[in-house]
């Protein structure tokens, strides 16, 4: 018997399809949706005004929420104007951290929204707190304790709350280079599967992991060919050994992960996705590869919403599909079948004796 | 424009259908459903089981809620068995009041449940939290203030966690007869009427009313053949006066209301529905009108569930049949349409201004 709280619980019930498969879309993006829609202007990003981003993600939430099972956004452009078109049956998630990260040497320190709180989420009606975390498990000791503490926080603060918390892990190259290189290609499995066995440690409290792709399919040999592949370059690895490496991830993720597309095309996130699903991913929090060929045609407003409706929500209907041969969250190994799930203090003294949620 | 806060208005959203239709099941029963459970098994009600009580409630629940946009229960024998059969896309309320009444000479006052809270049922997943209250505009100053402070303290908590706040008024004779006598029928427009003018002050911070039908068609000229009418006695009211006193209950609603069953059978209760729908009512939330039926057969468990999937699944489509022409609840005066809505604190700032949730 596994026993789960009750606003634990309902929150991850409420993120699933009945069956218990997460097909979320993330629209919380913030540095890089103002880099994409400076760049579709043709002026610098710091034109890019409050009222533009906020604009393009209500188009983006009132075309595409009513596909997802959750949707999540932002507090600071998102919420605000969106939240009317976040129809009332699709769960919601909101971003807990500052846009970006702090580069202290060759580390990333990740920060938490000014004058926002996990409580202020619970009370705006969330049914997850998430937070981003740019994370190398070969960073300075230093780096490496304050995420590690970052993320204790938070998921003691949702304990308290009783709200489900989803962490995000994003890698990124120690030498300052890129992550779409040969080089990260080789060290991204093991980045990413450290990540999420650190991750999955009790102490730090996460519901719900979304993860990278463990490997760069673009490196992988038999995808060079694939209109996303690298065919000029030698390859790093075999199908069979990406297949290995999110077995490999599988295996580290103690709790139910999805899988995040990190801003790749929607060929190249649709294998990502088969691939994950196949290892045991209970489903996608996917945001850029839906829907970023569509927000370049900003600020042709008529054209982004067009895209959005024909093309983003193809690709949509495309992940959801593969998305239904997902383990649902309740059979992951934590839970073990839904007949084994027990709400904390179930019996006639739940009401007196379940305490979260109660002021301190 | 009208400003909603952040919580209020997804809570809203959670309970209502996408066009903002309220087609709410009350599973919350207590002192009644102990009754009935007692006469179909033919023992005192003392003998009928917590166990007994709380898988009533999960069959009822595991069988209906599908077909709910919201289901209400209580957190004593509801919540801890039944959570995990109301899907993720169907909104939750949650009862405060402690089941029944403390009568006070004539009058009766409400007690809220020992041991828990709006917090613990915000925590706990909630979309909106529900009192019900004993209430005759005509009881005694002290009778009527206790029920008034209890709506204010409950609306208070409610505003500060930014959660619906849904109160159900539900009047008595206050000579301690029946509630089906033609007495009661002829003083029942104005108890309910007057209610609800009551709690629909500002001060109280009702977000919906969960009203009784203002009058009793079994006294309705026109209703004295039907099935459920009262043919032996002078009628009380004509339709047309009937309908005038739905139209005067929904002016005096000065936020959106929805249509109580209070144990009326199916036949009766779609007439109230219909008639409450056609003078503005937001929607209904109902329980027994749906689910008695089935209930009087336990402890035949098949035939119960049986009659859950045929009967109560009939009962409840015919209802959300005609809850399909209700007023939206944004389209209810108070709000005056979609367009007309405004989140409190909408703009740049939004998350550093929302306040609502922030321990205090």
């Amino acid at each position: 018997m596994m026993e789960i709280s009750a606003g634990k619980f309902r929150g991850l019930m409420r993120l699933a399809d009945a069956a218990g498969r997460f097909k979320m879309m993330a629209i919380d993006q913030r540095g890089s949706l103002i880099e994409s829609l400076a760049r579709s202007s043709g002026k610098p990003k710091e034109q890019v005004t409050f009222e533009e981003i906020a604009r393009v993600k209500q188009l983006v939430t009132k075309t595409l929420a009513p596909m997802a099972t959750a949707v999540l956004t932002d507090p600071v452009y998102g919420y605000p104007y969106s939240i009317a078109y976040i129809p009332g049956h699709v769960g919601l998630l909101l971003a807990y951290e500052e846009t970006g990260y702090e580069a202290v040497g060759k580390s990333r320190y990740t920060k938490l929204i000014e004058g926002w709180s996990a409580w202020k989420a619970r009370a705006a009606g969330a049914d997850a707190v998430k937070l981003l975390l740019y994370y190398h498990p070969d960073a300075d000791e230093k780096a490496r304790q304050h995420q590690q503490d970052l993320v204790r926080r938070v998921g003691q603060e949702c304990a308290e709350l009783d709200i489900p918390f989803l962490l995000e892990t994003v890698g990124y190259a120690l030498d300052g280079g890129g992550t779409n290189t040969p080089e990260y290609a080789r060290q991204k499995p093991q980045i990413v599967i450290r990540s999420a066995r650190e991750f999955s440690k009790p102490e730090y409290q996460v519901d719900v992991l979304k993860l990278e792709f463990p490997a760069n399919l673009k490196y992988c040999r038999e995808f060079q060919s694939a209109p996303f592949g690298k065919k000029e370059v030698e390859p790093v690895y075999t199908l069979e050994e990406v297949r290995a490496y999110c077995r490999e991830l599988n295996e580290a993720a103690g709790v139910p992960w999805v899988i995040l597309s990190a801003g790749v095309d929607i060929e190249e996130f649709i294998e990502n996705t088969r691939l994950a699903v196949e290892a045991g991913a209970n489903g996608f929090l996917c945001g850029r590869a839906i829907w970023k060929d569509a927000v370049a045609l900003y600020p042709d407003e008529a054209k982004l919403v067009q895209a959005l409706e024909t093309r983003a929500r193809e690709n949509f209907r495309r992940l959801n599909e593969i998305a239904e041969r997902a383990t649902p969250w309740f059979e992951h190994r934590r839970f073990g079948g839904r007949f084994n799930i027990r709400l904390q203090h179930q019996g006639e003294e739940w009401y007196r004796r379940y305490q979260a949620g109660v002021r301190a």
